[in-house]
């Protein structure tokens, strides 16, 4: 029998309506969703006739559970016509869509990705504030400095003028601290996101030289932008 | 009269169905669209029932332009009830949203910003590579050396794993040679995207050091995705 077609699809930040069209369609027409645990329930509406199978994913455990979703989604693509993966935001950032298309590439698997909108750009929207501006940031970086337990690695810290650091928790705060070291302002204005576009989202205002010392109890992972260009406009109205 | 509200909406990179389903949504309720020369016109067919204004900018008026751009938001503001302002991409990321958003505020005029697909992110979908990669890549910057005509700038080159240039013709090839200076190596793989997701897309591989030499000639502003996320993996067919 010859293999189903995988779509690799970003489902976005997770507010329904912020997938892509294309994402939708092809999720009412799934046989199956095999989904991340970052993606929301409401996202899941959208295919009430598919079959779905949540592969969360939790630190600690990164390294064999991708293997076995690797071999999932070959075994779905040899018995279903159209297969979805589901991941929260955009699969070519912080996604490990490519362990996913190597596996279905070596099966002679066809496989398309459906970009979805990632974090950073659901935070910046959600924030009213720009990840570039004119004459202030003309470049951003996102990074991550999450490791695999018992692996920490030096992070080396980008050269951009706006700085997203994802899933930064108490990461963010060792960031801070070294950009403080390197010379960048206490005053610098730093946005904290937690949830964008969720109805629970909670956006924080803060400076470098606060973040350096801590943050509040965050109920999961923060999304951090840092740099000129996240600084408050005369007229903003509190988001 | 009370003003009414307006939408920074991201029209993505081009495909009708690469916008978000909260963007389609507002377009198709829109009274009056103002979209940029990067909007594609299948995009305009989503709002049949609006108005439609081109406030295109091309490089060499800009400034002139965006100053006109911000008074027509406000007017359209006072004059209709639901203002969708449609622009290329992403509003937060090379959208000089930041004007839009300024001269909106000061009016106390209610405003929103609907994210879009950035097209760094379509052209990864489209090229099936990944701008992160586990053990590869956990970093990426977005950034451009496009300077208004007779303002030539310094362009410090991010220090990120995977680095993607925005309107990146010839700036990309001075880029390339920077970058070989600093010591990169020219076997660095090099993704050239003109168009992702439209029915002209052009995807080019090559190296570094082949675009240190020049590029074919494009038709329009390409994208550049440079770094070792871009190898090509051992089964993947080709774009």
């Amino acid at each position: 029998m010859p293999y189903g077609k995988v779509y690799l699809i970003g489902a976005g930040p997770g507010a329904q309506d912020l997938i892509t069209m294309r994402g939708a369609r092809l999720l009412a027409q799934a046989d199956i969703v095999l989904y991340d645990a970052l993606v929301t329930p409401e996202m899941l509406e959208l295919c009430p006739q598919a079959e779905k199978v949540c592969v969360g994913k939790r630190a600690g455990q990164r390294s064999t559970a991708q293997h076995f979703i690797n071999q999932q989604l070959v075994d779905c693509a040899a018995r279903h016509r159209l297969v979805v993966r589901l991941k929260g935001g955009d699969p070519m950032l912080f996604g490990r869509a490519d362990e996913e298309l190597s596996a279905l590439e070596a099966e002679g698997i066809d496989v398309e990705v459906v970009p979805g909108i990632t974090t950073a750009v659901a935070a910046a929207a959600a924030s009213k504030q720009p990840l570039t501006k004119r004459g202030v940031a003309r470049s951003v970086a996102f990074f991550t400095s999450s490791t695999a337990p018992g692996h920490p690695e030096e992070v080396t810290i980008p050269s951009t003028d706006t700085l997203v650091q994802y899933m930064g928790g108490r990461e963010a705060i060792a960031t801070a601290n070294n950009l403080l070291a390197q010379g960048r302002s206490p005053d610098t204005p730093v946005i904290v996101i937690e949830n964008a576009s969720r109805p629970d989202q909670r956006i924080e205002r803060m400076t470098l030289g606060k973040l350096a010392h801590g943050l509040d109890a965050a109920h999961g992972p923060v999304l951090v932008m840092l740099g000129h260009a996240m600084a408050e406009r005369a007229h903003q109205p509190r988001a």
